[in-house]
């Protein structure tokens, strides 16, 4: 589990976010009434992003959990730990969230131990509350509250599926690549790389994102070409760059790597 | 395992129940015959009111339990743990549902481990008492307790199986979605939307429920309409709302929810 | 694991027990000889109701365990816990029955874990001796001591089997359900239904144990019959108690249900 | 695992044991040569009764371990227990034996865990020493000390093979059913039955054991059929002692156990 | 785990380090980037040595984590620990080398459990923070600090594959053998045998590389040629060396060592 | 995990030991270049008895190790304790061997749990250096410690491979059962049984090695060999003693027992 906490007072300055479509609207109404939002989509296709956006828009501060297979409710809600001759009960992020109203965004949800979900169900519905076995203690959210959870359900060979019962506690939205020339002003605009070349790494994107290899687990994310863009801005070779930041971070089969590098050699 | 009580006496204003057959009857009858209460039923049926309605009617407090694979008798019970420097028992939910004479229902029971289930069979049976082996306790269970348990036979995939010998300690009620009138009351009732619009979200319920889609590991629960009901009313558009409460919980296959979405989109 | 424990000289109101065979007296001549008993038999059969009423007329306490996967032969011995500032030896229930030459019930033996079995080793045989590891203190059982298990030898998909070794240390008996008229005389007994309605139940009971449908893991057992007759006599309609109390408790599968409906609505 | 211990020098009275072969002598050289011995042989077939009476005979302190699959080096050897303010070594049974020079018999012992047998490999070379990695502490075998390990080759179903290296460390023999004079006279002696009706369930057992029937894990050994002269010697008829000291501990196979009880009804 | 953590200040002695191809620049590109680095090839390529050399190269401290299956996230970040009667918070080598500025060489990454590479993720992306949860320390990286992981991605039988949303974090090179007259150079300089036998070993290593036989999990490495190049230069015979150094690490298969062998002694 | 250490400074007498080829040369000059040591070999091959030779010659102490399934690297590296009211480091043999120089031998080195062996990387290469990670002590291994690994690459049903990447950081040789004149003053020597009988010994290991009996998981060792001698020396007939110490350890199937004493018959 990895967790981090973005306090909204501490004056970060604006997170870049490309609104694509009505997420935003979905988003505030959730908030609004209280409902759970559930973001599904694949690898660096701007989920996190938009939920560290929407923590800065609202003013609100942000927890984040990066789930994996063994996170567990323990982790979440808190734990007693021994300091020098007491025990002395420390929240988890999910406490910390529900104490100070805050976002709370608990990233490839489908990966944790089941307790970890269903720890969270009594703040997903009307009850709003979390109850801490251990201290004895009753936490009701303040309206500020929302709970978001993420997932790539295009992930092949995921050991976890989210139930279906959980699913239904959450309203939903799919996330993918944006088009063309959103994901050119975002690569241009995260690596300072000239328009012209970020056009045509979005466009080498495209490419390979039509290749439909069943050796790929994963496709090109917007993600690898602002890396990709990085490097060249920075002075290595395109063909070196794409080669480091996106063939090599693609597959492992030297096959597939010759292909994408044809691929590559075409658009450069 | 989520753990969350509800104190009869502090005036909470009543939980909003639709009755649908003879449920109640059932249910003070195994009150006063002092047999233990397990109810059946897919997600969002309305398992979960039904019991919080009882508690608040029999003006008994509820614990409440929902289990998870993880969920073990120590849990249930209660467990040593350390303060300062003295080891303190603390009661679990079921041990103070006892203690209390209160109701207690204990959800997705069959995802618990097994020992959760055997903990419980003492109470279950004519001796209704719970023997606390680690602080060799005896209790022996007020009049006025009761044990309630739910789970959804019909999900896909359960790891574990309610066993027979555990089937039959109880007396069983099936819950399944009310019929259309009641529904429609129920959704229009939570969601503050037309009465009009939600008789078209059941309707559009009925059709997805008879699709009969081997890929919907689940189908629309009364919670979603609901859900969806709230972003109508919150003035998303009909469609937007249906695709984010209810077609995007419901899959994460392309062509089914391109199917589910048709079907939206014929209704508004 | 389940533990409870009833103290013979507390003056419990004799528990009803209807003899079948030749049990009470197979079983008094194990506790003479020495030798340990084995109860196989389905559930709800009468083992347990058996060795309860077993304990009030040798006026011996009775220790019972119900034994889950989990259970494990610290749970049965004992273990030392942390009370305040102090460790603590805290006897188990196999401990205590033989420290009180008491009877000792060892139910659904088979699942156990397989350290449960082997630590009971040395008390079924010529030692008549337990060995407290973690204390180093040698018990030996006094003359009264009896163990008794217990397991359901029909059960499907039991996890684990119990050895064959095991089985030669034991004195074996099984159970099944009592014939028709001794069977109505006990639903009648304990539900204070009238005896004639008490036979319908018995009858309707022959004819779903002759079904032979292999949808059913377990068919009724007596306990079921006697909830059923409880309600009836409460004043619920026949139908509708033996819905609650005999065909939901028995099958999760809408088609058997239906089966076993119309059976109970040919019987009343 | 199951632990139990016995001082030659209590003063129990002798353990009946009835000598078949060579074992008296193979042992002793064992002893002298401070080689390990490994017993091989069927449930029932006299392996720790011969292990008692070799120590008594050798007037040597006895310490048996029966193994189970959690059985586990740290139980065999020691740990720190906590005691008050304090943390106590406590030798477990292999390290009492070492220290006293004693036998140490490993019961079942390719039950255990592997490190339990590994723990015990510099006991049975050259070195016959122990090193307690915990306290450091280093122990050399005395001359009296020696390790007998048995097992049940022929278990169906074993979860752990002993592995070949191992086998390899022991001198081994095997254990069968004595033969028919003897088995009579072991029968007769224990249950105090007259020699003829001794003798009558030992040709029943001889019938049994020729039967070869795929369905019966185990066949019947000398325990059972002490323990049904013990029942026929209390009065209880042939028959029904049969029926509960022989057919039931066999098997739960009705179409089985009709067959053994025809052989029984046959002999009596 | 393995951790060993270079002070680059300790003045020791320059690492020898052969250059192949462009890394040094992307490595250096990628730490002025801000750019997780991922180094893939297979056993003894030289990807460990590449990092401690430009670990001296950058004059930057080195911790090195060798992961295994059973590495936790938990091992790499720290954990409070008891000494005398307090607690302790230890720093993992992940906190010591953010709070240092270091390079950390996350070696084997593949193989350790999941929660290591989550708990990296805040590592890699623009975040460039650690939160410890344990102490609430939120620590964000230095400049200097960089982040290497490395694993062989031929490797047959690995259990864990890395996740493809793991590799989309790290800009990536491969690794291979060097080529001839390079690798000549390396085992010549590292055994200081004359050029000419190493070269000799150079040529020995081509042939068996090129076998392609399936038998061999993995292929002579150049650390294989270094270690036979010592036991020359001691005087052990080149095909004795050759036997200890590279045909017994190679196999156990008898028919592979012999083929081995015979190439061996073709060679010298 | 089992650990002894041998002192060579205590005067043990000189361990017999019978040099087969050039494996002393081969050990001299790993220890020289700081080259780790595998052996390859069968059960009681001599793979340990040379290890302990090798401490003698070269005066050096030995820690052994005999891994299992569940040895990890916590027992190799050492370990925090609580004694009394403190906490105290507890070097494990590894550490130990590293501090004073010694030969630390591990032997059955494929059966530990992979953290075992990852956690010995840092001593096999270069850095020969052991980071303690709980306590951040960084040692350096002297001149005079080497690191000596063992296993058995034929056993059948082995549970872990050893890695390949871990085997090409060792130097390997491999053992086999010692030539016919050599193996016959083995076994005399050891059991001080006259050679003209330990040679029908060693002749009749021949045959039974020759049998290429698939039901064989092991044949016959020079381990065995030396216990049947022992026996003879000590009276018993010599086909008892190789029924007890040679067919007994190979085999539990009769057939198998059977051809096994046959040809003993025919040896004597």
């Amino acid at each position: 589990m990895n967790i981090s906490s973005t306090d909204a007072n501490t004056g970060h300055s604006g997170i870049y976010y490309r609104t694509i479509g009505n997420e935003i609207v979905v988003f505030e109404h959730c908030h609004t009434n209280h409902l759970p939002l559930l973001l599904k989509g694949p690898t660096g296709s701007g989920k996190s992003r938009f939920v560290e956006h929407m923590a800065e828009r609202l003013e609100l501060p942000l927890y984040t959990v990066s789930c994996h297979e063994e996170t567990s409710a323990v982790d979440l809600i808190g734990r007693f730990v021994i300091r020098g001759n007491e025990t002395v009960w420390q929240d988890g992020p999910v406490t910390r969230a529900v104490r100070e109203g805050a976002l709370l965004y608990i990233d490839e949800v489908a990966e944790a131990r089941p307790d970890t979900i269903v720890s969270l169900h009594s703040l997903t519905d009307h009850r709003r509350s979390l109850f801490i076995e251990r201290t004895g203690e009753q936490l009701h959210a303040p309206a500020t509250f929302m709970l978001i959870a993420a997932y790539n359900p295009g992930y092949q060979g995921i050991a976890r599926e989210l139930k279906s019962s959980t699913k239904q506690r959450f309203v939903s939205m799919s996330f993918d690549y944006p088009e063309q020339s959103i994901e050119t002003e975002i690569v241009a605009r995260e690596s300072r790389l000239a328009e012209k070349q970020a056009a045509q790494l979005v466009k080498l994107a495209r490419k390979i994102r039509n290749l439909n290899e069943p050796g790929l687990a994963e496709t090109v994310s917007t993600r690898l070409l602002v890396n990709a863009a990085k490097l060249i801005h920075q002075g290595l070779p395109p063909r070196s760059a794409c080669r480091c930041a996106i063939v090599e971070p693609l597959s492992d089969d030297d096959e597939i790597k010759t292909a994408l590098l044809d691929i590559v050699t075409l658009s450069f």
